[in-house]
Order: structure tokens, then C-alpha cells, then sequence
């Protein structure tokens, strides 16, 4: 295999912090903006975000919840309610204070000193305390109930050291935020939206996940419990995908989320808050890149299929063009994955070459290239992205069917490549798992003994709280790891915690994380 | 027609911008949020603005744009550079200070005077000078051009008088910005973009609208040329439902975006935007709603059809709910204007009557009613909401086809709706417009004489600029008018100016406006 040139210059075993910088460039997924903690998003990362978007929409719809759309200002006062909410995240937060400028005399703009706002607004970093406001106006009796909004929306958290996708200033996500009757509706209702998440990682983005509550000490500021999906990125660390809060009566008490019930009673709702965002694509970029690039599973790729024909500024070309139009037209009308092939024919001036790199970088999963000679023998030369490389003589793994059977097999390949990248995602993931680590020194010793970071480990505790949870923690920041979740599916309890040696109560996951 | 009895407490003809807050809330469209010139966009309404998105987004991908994302803060240093879009827009925008809040101690939270930007940031109005920034970094060659960007977002212009839809300090849209690499080309594609806004707002939403040019004082700020197209609501003032700009080369020189020619040369690029916002919606209410609410065009509503059992909740329901169910089965399989039937079977708690009133004041193009004895029938009551009532009798003009016969034909129904709202709005329009007025003082007359404004008149003028037009300006504010645009299609010229006495070279439309 080592005679097989690359595509990236850094691979992911050298340089997993800069190989993930050098993909996102390389596939033409975003880019700094020159505003502080801010990113561009390019067509290539925001038709993937779309794709997420459009499957995720649908999935949120069909479990009955109506999208709306609430202000991205949250007068500070809002934020004076909830105690612990404020704590979370007062910290880092957008302040509007003016609502006009002038010119300062020398040439330049500053804000206008008549027209500070007598109370300032947040830029909204998330909506609980807005969306609870309005709660309180819509909901009166339990016949309101349960009440399922979503929205899609941009939120400012300011960020002192951002990543692009993974944490920005600026970032695109979808909120849900419900209310209920009772907490065993809205603990139902945290565990299917934390399901929703989970069919949406792995059957639209082909990323393994796994299911769970997160400890007291990363509950979302002001939830009573907290739910994550967390996936295993290539280098082995955690990222936090996607998350789910049972938020009590804590916000309802704070917006005054009240409703009379079937016998008259006033009562608090139960509220849930879930939400996911452009953070997705940085775990595809960090699941499914390689060497040469990224790789887009199928189903959430702008394009799927991209046909190539080899132009030569010449007369022949039209009959080439039209040779490979015929081709996309007969794709475009098959079915792959449930929707449509989603097939371009690119006939952008540049070599055949180059542009054939260009869409590997940009993981499109199955290139066609057609030249002159292909269209004589009526076949087509046809690259799976996911298979590039021929690993006995280096080359590019081109097959050459037919046109027609090319035709007829893509949409089936398409769901073969789904299914793989999931696949060879997931059992990278159970290999970087290790279980049977049953002290802490067995698990310092763990990490420590290893040149690399070895992964995630399986670790029984005994749950303890407070500051018993704090000291756990401490010990784990150590090792720079820390609690990911308590897994829904996990093998029985049989040991001791490893922290404080009590009878363990359940399984937990510790890693580095994103 | 006078034993009517209306769902709405305004009519149209007694208080028409009373009548319009109604329908916002009564087809629970939209709410005041509590934050200053905010709004909420509630599920029914939300749902509209989610269709003419999704159809004109793809519009705007049918004719090559990529959609993108850029940031929603702006260095305030970026609107120094064109002293016209500075001029415009500084006035009015929301001015970020500080990234953190901290304790008053007093229990209060005030901006961290530690923690004030040094270079304030402002929320985007409109998004040129950023999308700029990255056309300078994207634009090399001839051969990258055009580029062809859209994007959606959110965007803040501080308003001191607000009203739902039409004018609100947050507002989504989207925003297409594109660079190319001369004039001719730059405004070729304003008018494709033009064009693209006239056939979504009359084909879409069923509004009739007049395409033509500004007049230089109505320019967008830094504009060359602004295209706009402008409906006529039914109290006959004028709507702004779109606009499109060539910015010629001003803001590619603020931002240095240049590209080497064929010749190799460096040039300026000449740039385009143009942009929808949710202001589309406040048109629909005021082109289609009448004295019972919202009537929604078949092609943006959330939901075409609404199938309500007549429920007893009684044993027999669940057969009545079955045979609604399969009505709605057949109904989701078949076709209408280009797309699955969306339709709903409301089972939802609540009496019969009082959920059809719902759904007539949200304006549901077709209401279908099944009870105990039309199932016993094999028939339904279906009530089309363009033609409520029954002018003879003033009762709901309720058909009883056969359950099969109403299937088979509510596709061609939907159509024929969606061409009727479009008829009803234009006719009305073209009722409205007065022609052959020769003079200011018989415009004057035409406008004063009248208890009620009579609607738009087309004059022909000299096209005055600078200090004349200005002067112009000002006579037709005394009547509270406004020039709308140079229509596109309109008769020939063959008169004095109006203003001037001077030759007329085209002719405008001038009115009141929203």
C-alpha cells in the first residue's frame, strides 16, 4: 500500500487535528470568516447540512412536532429567572446595547450614545427562557397538552477557542422544546426525541452511536436529567452528537408554564429541551474521512453521483456530453436510499483529471468517468469513493461496466456504501472500546503506558454526587478524560466502582472528547 | 349576502389594518413575542413561509445558485467602506458590545465592562459587505464567474413603527449575491432574479404582481439599478414583495473583488442581490383574506385538505375514523399542482363545528366533513373555502359528492382554486388602476376627491434626477404617494410629463404603500 499517493498532504494517523483542518479546505466545506469565532459555510458543507436538515425535519414532523420561529433577542431579564440557567450561560453571551449608529467625526462609525437600549438584549445562545414565555401564553388546559414546537435557528455562544463545525461562535442547529402534563410523559417524550437523534446519526449519517444520560456534572444548566448520543471519531475521541433534557417544572416555574387539569388544579408543565447542529457534519468529517478527503454517505450527500466526461474542447464532445446526459437522465429518474439519485453531470471547463480529484476530496460517493474511447465501447468508467485504491498496484480502483449495467446497479451500490461506511465505522468503534478496567490505577496505567490514546473504556461506578462526583471528576480531568454517558445498552452490573470502591450501581464510558 | 354572518369580528371594507391584525390572529399566524419589534411566527404561519421557501429555493437552485452561510455579525469597520449602504443602514441596525454578562449584585445581570469588544459587531441588516469579504477571497479568474450564491437567514434592521410580516426589527429571508464579469452579464441575471420573484409570487402564492424598475430614489443603498415587484393589497395600497439590485462594480470595489480576464487583465467585478423575506406573507393575508379569515393558495398551504370526523366519542367512532382514514390514504396518493396532496385527518378532541371555523379563519383550501349518517351515505360534506357561502341562503355552501367522486376530483379543485385566487386578485388589481390622468392637478383631484383612496394610477413623466425629482417626491407626499416602478410591460409613451410639462419618456405607477 505505501506506493498509493494521497490526496491530503497530512494524513490522519500523523496529524488528526490538522488532517481534520486540511479536509474541510480540501473539500471545500467552510472556511474562517474573519469574524471573531465565526465560519463560512461553503456549498459543499452547507448541502450537506441541508441534506441533515431536510431528513431530520421530516423525522421531528412525523413524531408531531409543528416548526415555529421565535426572536433571536432575549431581553437580559429573561435570563435573571432560572438560576442555574443564568449560570450556564451568562458567561458567554452576544449583548446588543445600542440600536443605532453615527459617525464619530474622523471618518468611522461607533455605536450611538442616544440610542443605548434602556435594557440590553442577549443574542439568543438558546431559546428555553423566550420559548417558555410564549408556552405560558398558549398553554391553559390540559386539552394543550402536550405542546411540540421545533425550530431551526442560528445561536451565538461565545467561544474563546473555536473549531470550525465542532464549536463556533456562531452556530446553525434545530431547538425542540415541549411541554407536558406530567414527568412521565415528558421523560417519555426525552427518550424519543433522544431516539430520533440516534436513527437520524446512524441511518442518515452512517455514524455509530451510542445512547445515554450524561452525569449530574454535564447536565445542561438548569435540566434535571440530560441525554446524549455520543459517537467515536477516528482519532478515538468522544463527540457529544446530540442531546436531550428533561427540564422538570424548573423552566415552567421560571416562565409560569401552568395548566389546569382534568380536575380543575392548576399545575407546573414538565418541559423537554433537545437540539442538534452543524457539529453533525464535523462528526462526519471526522467518521467518515480518510486520506484522500472526505467521504459523504450516501444519503446525505448533495450529490451522489457524479458524471465526469473527459472534454476536449472539440466537436466530439457533443456526442459525449450527450452520452453522458442520457446516462444521468436514466439515473435521475431511479430511486437509491428511498428519494431520487441525486445524479450531476459536470461539465465545468478543467481537466478530467483534476476535477475527478476535486470530487474525491469532496467524498461524492461514485465518480463516472466518461471519455471518448468509454463511449465506443459504450461502457463507463465508474470510482467508489469508499474503495479508491486498487492496494495490489496502487491505482485508482476504476471498474468499467457497461453503461446500462452501470445504470442498473448504482442505486443498489449507493445502499451497499450507506451500509458500509456504518459498518466499518461501528467495528473501528467496538475495537477501540476496552472493558474490564477495574481500578483506577488499572485505568491510569491504561492511559498512560499507551504511546496513543487508546480509546473509550467501559468503567463501573457506584454514581456518587455532589462533591464525591466532583472529586471523580478531578481524577479523570487528570488523565484528560472525562464521563460521556451511562449507556442504555450495556451489560449487567458485577463489581465495584473503581472510584470509591462501593458497590457499583452502572456502567459508565469515560474518553477524550470533543 | 347581508344575512351573512362572518367568522371575523372586522370586516375588510370597515378597518382594513384592524382586519389585518385580526387574520393574523385569528388563522394564529403569528404573535407579538414581547421583545421589541419582534414577532413570533406561530406553526400555521411558520408553515407557509416553510413552503414558499422550499419552492423558491428551488427556483433559486434551478437557475445555478449555491445556498451558503455567512456570519450574522458584521465589523462595524465593513460599513465604512460604501458611503451610500453606510448612510442607508447605519441607522437603524442592533449594535453588539459586549460578550459577556456578569452579576450586578443585586441579583441582576449587566454587560461585563471587562468584557467589551474592541471593535463593536452588528448584527447583519443585509449581508453585501460580508459576502463581499468572501467574493474577494473566491474570485480569481474569469473562470470562477459568475458566482452564484443565496442564502437564508436572519436579519435585523431597527424599526420604530412595526406591524406582523410587514415591517418587524428581526425578519427572515434569503439573500442571493452574485458576481460577474461585466455589466451586461450582472444585469441579465437582476432581471432572471427578477423574473424568478414574479413567477413564485404569481404562480406560488398566487399573487398578481407588476415587475419594473425604482426610481433612483428608491434605490437600495449603494444600488446601481433596484428592480422590485409590487402587488396591490385589497385596500389598494402597494405591497413590496421582492426586490433585485445591480450594485454595478461599487461593492466590489469596497470589498477588492477583482478577477483576471481573458487577456489577463485584473478587473472589477459588477455584483447583484436580491431578496424575499417573510413581508411575502403579510401580501398573502392582504391579497387572499377575506371577512372569515386567511384564504391560503393551494400551492404554499401547509395542509390542502382537512378531513374532520364528526365525533361522538362513542363506540361508532372508530368505524367513522376509518372511513376518514382511507379517504385520507387515497388522498395523499394522488397528485395535485405538481405534488403529493397534503391533507390532515383532524381527529383531535373538540366540537365538529367549532374545528371547521378553525380551519376556515386559517383558510384551508378544502374542508371536508364526514358524519355518522354521510358514512352510512358513502358521501361527504366538502366545503371549498374560496366560495364559503351560499349568497342565496347566507349559509356554508356545503357539496355532498360521493366520497369517491370528492377523491377523484379534489386534485383538479385544488388547481382550479389556486387559478381562481390568482383570477380574483388580478381582476381586482387591474380594477384598480387608473389610466389617462394628465396632470398633478387632476391626479390631486383624483386623490382628494375620493372619501375612499381609489388604488394605484399609471402617469407618464419626463424621469426627473437629483434636486428635480426630489421635488417630485415631495408633491406626491402631500398626497401620501409614493412612485412604485417603471413597469416592465406598459404602453407606449405619447404625453407631457405630469410633473414637469417636459416629454414623457415612461411611464410609473404611483400610490400609497405599505
Amino acid at each position: 500500500m505505501s506506493n498509493i499517493r494521497h490526496a491530503l498532504s497530512v494524513k490522519r494517523a500523523d496529524d488528526f487535528a490538522q488532517w481534520y483542518q486540511e479536509v474541510i479546505s480540501a473539500a471545500d466545506l467552510a472556511e474562517e470568516s474573519g469574524v471573531r469565532g465565526c465560519m463560512v459555510i461553503k456549498p459543499w458543507g452547507y448541502g450537506i447540512w441541508e441534506r441533515i436538515q431536510r431528513l431530520l425535519d421530516q423525522r421531528i414532523k412525523d413524531t408531531g412536532h409543528d416548526n415555529c420561529y421565535f426572536p433571536i433577542f432575549i431581553p437580559l431579564s429573561n435570563f435573571e429567572r432560572e438560576a442555574e440557567h443564568v449560570e450556564g450561560f451568562a458567561k458567554e453571551m452576544a449583548v446588543v446595547t445600542h440600536h443605532r449608529l453615527i459617525a464619530d467625526g474622523e471618518g468611522g462609525l461607533i455605536p450611538d450614545p442616544e440610542a443605548k437600549l434602556e435594557e440590553p438584549l442577549v443574542v439568543r445562545p438558546t431559546s428555553e427562557t423566550i420559548i417558555g414565555d410564549a408556552m405560558a401564553r398558549w398553554v391553559q388546559s390540559w386539552r394543550d397538552l402536550p405542546l411540540l414546537t421545533n425550530q431551526w435557528a442560528n445561536v451565538v455562544r461565545w467561544e474563546m477557542r473555536t473549531r470550525m463545525f465542532l464549536r463556533t461562535s456562531e452556530f446553525l442547529w434545530q431547538e425542540g422544546h415541549t411541554a407536558h402534563e406530567n414527568m412521565a410523559d415528558a421523560k417519555e417524550h426525552t427518550m424519543r426525541m433522544l431516539e430520533v437523534y440516534r436513527a437520524c446519526a446512524e441511518e442518515d449519517l452512517a455514524m455509530p452511536v451510542i445512547a445515554g444520560e450524561k452525569p449530574e456534572n454535564e447536565r445542561f444548566p438548569g435540566a434535571v436529567e440530560t441525554w446524549s448520543i455520543e459517537a467515536m471519531m477516528q482519532d478515538g475521541k468522544a463527540l457529544q452528537a446530540g442531546t436531550s433534557h428533561y427540564l422538570g417544572t424548573n423552566f415552567a416555574e421560571a416562565s409560569g408554564i401552568r395548566y389546569q387539569d382534568r380536575e380543575g388544579t392548576q399545575q407546573l408543565c414538565h418541559t423537554t429541551s433537545w437540539g442538534v447542529s452543524t457539529r453533525m457534519v464535523g462528526g462526519v468529517i471526522m467518521t467518515h474521512g480518510d486520506d484522500d478527503g472526505l467521504r459523504v454517505p450516501p444519503t446525505i450527500a448533495p450529490w451522489q453521483v457524479v458524471i465526469l466526461p473527459m472534454l476536449r474542447d472539440k466537436p466530439e464532445d457533443d456526442a459525449l456530453i450527450e452520452y453522458c446526459e442520457k446516462l444521468r437522465a436514466s439515473l435521475a429518474s431511479a430511486e437509491a436510499l428511498g428519494e431520487k439519485v441525486r445524479v450531476l453531470l459536470d461539465k465545468k471547463p478543467g481537466k478530467a483529471a483534476a476535477k475527478r480529484w476535486d470530487w474525491v476530496r469532496k467524498g461524492v460517493p461514485v465518480i463516472i468517468e466518461v471519455g471518448g474511447r468509454d463511449m465506443e465501447n459504450g461502457v463507463v468508467s465508474l470510482l467508489r469513493r469508499d474503495r479508491l485504491w486498487n492496494t495490489e498496484n496502487g491505482k485508482t480502483a476504476f471498474e468499467t461496466p457497461s453503461a446500462e449495467t452501470a445504470g442498473q446497479a448504482i442505486p443498489a451500490l449507493l445502499e451497499e456504501i450507506q451500509a458500509s461506511l456504518f459498518d466499518e465505522a461501528r467495528d473501528r468503534r467496538d475495537a477501540n472500546i476496552t472493558r474490564g478496567i477495574d481500578t483506577l490505577d488499572a485505568l491510569t496505567e491504561f492511559y498512560n503506558s499507551n504511546g496513543r490514546y487508546p480509546g473509550w473504556v467501559e468503567v463501573q461506578w457506584a454514581k456518587p454526587t455532589g462533591a464525591a462526583l466532583d472529586t471523580v471528576v478531578e481524577k479523570l480531568k487528570e488523565l484528560k478524560l472525562t464521563i460521556r454517558n451511562v449507556p442504555m445498552q450495556t451489560g449487567a452490573v458485577d463489581g465495584a466502582c473503581i472510584f470509591t470502591g462501593e458497590p457499583a450501581v452502572e456502567r459508565i464510558y469515560v474518553a477524550r472528547a470533543y
